[in-house]
């Protein structure tokens, strides 16, 4: 099937593809006296008198905003807010199917960090949480921790974290069927863009070995000149034997490589370079950085991707729905590294033991257990932090 | 029955009157292809090559905003945006019902008026009109200006404009009922704030013949130098004749009473000295500035409220649906006076010869006819106007 034009079609059947309903009946005259006026001056004047109750008379509790600038939108580039729009919407109605979370497309006009976070911070008080969505790097770390800071709602961008999640789920279960120890694992990754960041961040909160970043110009390290804010950082926490060179020189005696990167830039020698049981998530999408079957024949043994239609898809579909239930459950102002951590390990006990096998290391999108476990582990994370 | 401690039941048993549905089947991989990646990438490369497709891919087309900051919430007076929530929400439901728009309650953070106006247009690529809801005088007047200047969707007060719109229809059929033609008529308010305001440039829009306003400090007039900003404005163009004085000096010989000021400031003395026929619309809410039984027993032929429980209630219901509807429908750009006015005449002529009568002066909010009518007109002006 042509995705491309039977989706244009079916956008175009449907002009939109999420609607509002009412829950509310509003039939006869005291329906309106009840739902609105005069009777609505009532909730109003509880929230004004206590701003919390405001999750107990409106629907702040349920409600998301998927809010996007389309600077970096899937792999069209910057798009702008509106062309997004599509993009949103999808996102919206997988928020409803998941989790049944009433998400809210905002497509912003402005590409301006700080009005980023100035326009969204005062929208806030419409929602429960903030889903940042197709934002580039290194914008989307600025914005996300400074909205964070001045809004008391989870502010999560997707790209980062949901990917990160899912990728750390999909190393936790190579870990588990190879039997090898996470803090033995040394990673080899390509990309340090926003994905890449989250990633790293992530995978060092499990403790492992050690992780090598390489970015376009090679692996990232203290000695480089060139490196600033993430990048910079990044140099500083990982790489922890001064490694330089190429994407080649760092999947030398790896044990896993991470791709979100450039299609074709992993070669089958590459894959033979590295340690015993090469594990690789390699998720440029559409094309990875290298086919499972290339990878296979190369000596690996548990290959995941982006995409549907092999084993393994690193799907943020898998962390999202179930991050936001459980942190819209919990009423979390914010999204600890804890939660994040809990949820990664939800997805990846959603495979069970006589399960799990190179060909489900990750679960099925459409496994029906894994939001509510993802949910359930995120709100006893926050619970437990008790912040 | 208690309106008010049945309300807060029934907020607390919806927790949020609305939800957002998806049209579009998520059953399936090949489902998410569709609405998802990787075939959601060409309507958002349409829409990037041709903005104006988002209004054929996307929800955008009838998609409105209820924007607030609570600073005139009802009559509750400044609250704040997120105190306002449930009467955006039960404002979303109404459209929905009405008009078949999907909106969404969008609570502000901040009052600042220029703020607000960046906000909103920062969030328009989402929207296909922004109603702006229960904002106070006089700084609705420059919001509602500014953000109109700066985004190519309708921008629409409904405190002001929906409020004189259902006036205006009141005193067309008061026209057409007494025999009394527009351009005769003298009307006598109270009241010069959002509202006020409007209806006084929306009854001049139909040319009556004249209208003298007052505040809380008496007759608008060109001689008074403690006006500024709008009621600066009105006192050139209202108050022919140079009239000073209070209410009762404005209201001597007048043809209509339209109040939107305080309970109980119209007398029985004040409608005695209205010219043969008076007609009263008071509609300060819940107490009105007289009330019907008084203003009867004092010769008065028409009255209208803001009430449910009289007859001829003034509710912006009966406006803003088909105008939202109709600019929706119609592509318009803004919602212009010729717009407004031929809102106001459907609304009119939604009540036929037969059935026009003192207790039938407005039509009900329950006739089914009232919104197509008003958005057909609607429609037919912005088309007409073609520009």
């Amino acid at each position: 099937m042509d995705y491309y034009s039977e989706s244009l079609k079916l956008h175009e059947r449907y002009k939109g593809k999420w609607e509002m309903n009412s829950k509310v009946p509003i039939e006869t005259l005291e329906d309106l006296s009840l739902a609105y006026t005069p009777g609505v001056a009532q909730p109003c004047l509880e929230i004004e008198k206590d701003p919390d109750e405001v999750y107990k008379y409106t629907s702040k509790w349920n409600t998301v905003a998927i809010a996007t600038d389309g600077s970096a939108a899937l792999g069209l580039g910057n798009i702008g807010g509106m062309a997004a729009f599509p993009i949103m919407e999808g996102k919206a109605v997988l928020f409803k199917k998941f989790a049944d979370i009433d998400a809210i497309p905002i497509c912003l006009e402005t590409q301006d960090t700080d009005e980023i976070v100035n326009v969204l911070r005062n929208i806030a008080p419409t929602f429960g949480g903030i889903n940042l969505e197709d934002i580039s790097a290194p914008r989307c770390f600025e914005i996300e921790r400074k909205l964070q800071e001045q809004v008391d709602i989870p502010v999560f961008h997707d790209d980062q974290h949901g990917t990160a999640i899912v990728v750390s789920a999909g190393v936790i279960n190579s870990s588990r069927y190879l039997g090898k120890a996470m803090s033995d694992m040394k990673i080899a990754m390509s990309g340090a863009g926003a994905a890449g960041t989250a990633i790293a961040d992530m995978l060092m909160g499990f403790g492992v070995g050690d992780i090598v970043i390489c970015d376009s110009k090679g692996i990232v390290s203290k000695d480089r000149t060139d490196l600033t804010g993430e990048k910079r950082r990044l140099a500083e926490v990982t790489n922890a034997d001064g490694l330089s060179g190429s994407l080649a020189d760092a999947m030398k005696g790896a044990d896993v490589f991470v791709g979100v990167s450039q299609p074709g830039i992993v070669s089958q020698d590459m894959v033979r370079s590295m340690k015993k049981d090469p594990v690789i998530f390699a998720m440029s999408n559409p094309e990875p950085e290298i086919l499972p079957d290339a990878a296979r024949e190369a000596g690996a043994v548990i290959i995941g991707t982006g995409r549907s239609d092999f084993a393994n898809q690193v799907n943020n579909l898998l962390a999202f729905p179930g991050v936001f239930r459980g942190a819209l459950d919990s009423r979390a102002k914010r999204v600890t590294e804890e939660m994040k951590i809990a949820a990664a390990k939800a997805i990846a006990d959603s495979v069970s033991d006589p399960d799990l096998s190179p060909g489900k290391i990750i679960p099925s999108i459409f496994d029906e257990n894994v939001g509510p476990n993802v949910a359930g582990a995120v709100a006893r994370a926050w619970e437990d932090q008790n912040i």
